[in-house]
């Protein structure tokens, strides 16, 4: 067998593989909305067929919530836990769409033909691409690749609640060298990336209370404290003149950068005025002497998620607010204790507090930030697989986001993950007219094909 | 004749006077839903049948909005102008009323007796006071009391959108020596007080807008603007550090409370704690060194009445969001223009605003403070009058809120006004179950035959 040999059954059955997406994109699977529980069913029975039709063993196994699916190739030295999602985000507002959502098409657009519907790129497509390799693989050599693990989710987009048991319940059905996360996306069109870097999440949710009940601003005004004012000043007091954050010990435990990782980043083609420019935006606007990619990728950050206090209606009320409410979030990074640095968020939200004002606090979760490995022989394969494939050679980046599956895969298997995947930033995904370039889903099987050689080899 | 009779007159005749307070009870006269225009014209209608059965001159005159109700007793010399409202607040909610609001009645509480219904305070049984003492004036005397104008309003409880055309339209009809305003309350129980200072308006509201549309916190948190962290910087900077008000200028202009007032103040049975213990405070918040009451009558206060920014819903949602907006307002006193104030708050919020941030101002209405003087000889009677009444001198006294009404007076009429009533704080006025003191209706009563013979002499 000949690498070239698989190249070409891809490119000879790229229609039928199309066809496929195209028949598990129709598969209305919203996790988050109890009405289409039964779609998630029928896609994870769609996936489980798609495995054993390779030749892989697979089974739906039931969950608090949506089914998991799992899958192996009959080996004794798990290698890779590949990990994707087959539930979909819901496709409100529908009107913007236009096409129906779930009647999924292949479209010829001016940067090349794409795949649109809802789940094209996150994550069905994607996930796709590591099935079709294996059918292709399967197809040339007559063999199933070896040393494989499948875990596909269905409750990814409402905030994988059954994940946490099932990995603790299944952790030696599950193990493997290292997880390989499928769900991210190129750093550029030609330039593949490993996300090495994410960002941990705390959520926090403040109220202040003042008086008792909402007053008349014009009876109380002066000697009733406002609580809307108490909480704006505590918000303010959050970062210092250079936009670092007060919270006492907050970046303690923080390591800079690698410097080969920060010359890495400062070769790579972004710019900040680009980047901002697509929102409206001019100017980097975090910590002071950090580049904009730090700032996303390698530093916790403290974000005003929402305010609520007194009348926020049409018009005007003069009323003397009752409460006020914030919910803030710290982006952490490897190093921060999420556990600390709540408590001594709360510290310092107490110590702001006038007499009169108690403040009530609601935790809306708490997961650190994770750097893996690049040395580790997997990812040095997959590295050198993507360089191959794509134009530009693969980059090691960050995350600024928060994707909790690689923290508990970590916790509660022992494995480090590879997080790669082939989606672009005009993929729409989350949003109306979501779409998948047929360019990444064929690369994409292309990429994991020579990976598969790799560890065949 | 001899003011004994009259007030001999009055109680003979007090449960005819309370019977008709209720039947003008009954008229669901709601000014701010349209589903009970035809109400308040019966309410304009019914008083100008009480005015012209006592012997005044009476009409109910149009507007855009809800009629008003002029009159007059056969003179070339007005000296007062008496302003009421007929208009009611709504009931909701409905289900906290003991009984329907509309169905008036006098109970006999531990207090005393009270009228208890929709209005009974504010303003109807105010408003009647005067009337029915004109009745019995004119039923001993045989003659309408000399020299009177009466304005009642239909939409003081909906801003009042038709006065100030009338009043520019009717200014020579209107115009009298000086304006009693009836709506306001006793100091406490048994002191009457004669309201000389208001505190004006200004209403802003404030929207900072920061990238085009709400971004994923962990995709842009940290380069990108936080609008709602903006907004906290703004607001927190408008107090320093002994809660006055940053805003430049703002204080120019205000003169400090003349000696007098301030020693009539200290003597009043005012405790700062139980006033704000009611409410679940304890300590006055306002301008160090200050009273309570003067922060509350005297001083000007920057309010935060509403705040609204990105996700306020239940849980969480890691939105960077867009923009953030607050309602803001000042309570302004004599002095302070608000124009200029205005002016100067836009100006110092848009000095906070960062580069890449834009703010939206809406505003929501500017009036000034102001205060009366009290040595105008009817402003000397009408303490009298109460004084005579009451167990207590009748004291001066701020008020907290404002009443644009008097305002309107000056500044079109050219007339200083004269504010005072007879309600309690716990009459429940904008709320369920409203009453009024049968003690306050008839003394309110007395108090009113005390001036006309007063103005008579």
């Amino acid at each position: 067998m000949s690498l070239q040999q698989v190249f070409d059954e891809i490119d000879h059955t790229l229609d039928a593989s199309l066809h496929r997406l195209c028949d598990f994109l129709r598969i209305q699977s919203i996790s988050t909305d109890p009405a289409y529980r039964g779609e998630c069913e029928r896609a994870a029975d769609w996936l489980v067929d798609e495995l054993t039709s390779i030749g892989f063993s697979a089974g739906k196994r039931q969950t608090e919530g949506c089914p998991m699916v799992t899958g192996e190739s009959s080996t004794t030295a798990p290698r890779i836990l590949f990990y994707g999602h087959y539930d979909v985000q819901p496709v409100d507002p529908l009107d913007l769409w236009e096409q129906p959502p779930f009647e999924p098409r292949v479209e010829t657009c001016p940067g090349g033909r794409v795949i649109r519907g809802r789940g094209a790129s996150d994550d069905k497509g994607q996930l796709m691409t590591f099935v079709e390799a294996c059918r292709a693989w399967k197809a040339v050599t007559g063999e199933v690749p070896e040393n494989l693990r499948f875990l596909f989710e269905g409750e990814e987009e409402c905030g994988s609640p059954s994940l946490v048991p099932f990995l603790q319940q299944n952790a030696d059905r599950l193990s493997a060298e290292t997880a390989l996360i499928c769900d991210t996306g190129l750093f550029d069109r030609n330039t593949p990336a490993i996300v090495t870097m994410l960002r941990g999440l705390l959520g926090e949710e403040v109220t202040v209370t003042g008086p008792d009940m909402d007053l008349h601003s014009g009876m109380y005004g002066g000697p009733a404290i406002n609580p809307a004012r108490v909480l704006a000043r505590i918000i303010s007091g959050l970062h210092d003149e250079n936009n670092r954050i007060t919270v006492p010990g907050f970046y303690d435990g923080i390591e800079e950068l690698p410097a080969a990782v920060h010359r890495q980043w400062q070769g790579l083609d972004f710019d900040a005025a680009d980047f901002l420019g697509q929102v409206g935006l001019s100017l980097p606007a975090g910590e002071k002497d950090r580049s904009a990619l730090e700032m996303i990728w390698s530093r916790p950050t403290c974000e005003v998620n929402g305010l609520n206090s007194g009348y926020t209606g049409n018009g005007f009320k003069t009323v003397l607010p009752a409460s006020a409410s914030a919910k803030i979030s710290f982006r952490l990074v490897l190093g921060q204790c999420p556990f600390t640095i709540r408590n001594s968020f709360r510290a310092y939200v107490k110590s702001m507090l006038p007499e009169d004002c108690s403040v009530a606090f609601a935790d809306h979760g708490a997961s650190p930030g994770c750097r893996f490995p690049t040395s580790h022989p997997i990812c040095e394969a997959v590295q050198a697989a993507l360089t191959e494939e794509w134009p530009n050679e693969a980059v090691f980046a960050g995350c600024g986001g928060s994707i909790p599956i690689a923290g508990h895969f970590k916790s509660i298997l022992g494995i480090d993950s590879i997080l790669t995947g082939f989606g672009n930033d005009d993929d729409c995904i989350h949003s109306p007219n979501e779409k998948y370039d047929v360019r990444s889903f064929r690369k994409g099987i292309r990429s994991w094909t020579r990976l598969l050689a790799r560890l065949a080899g």
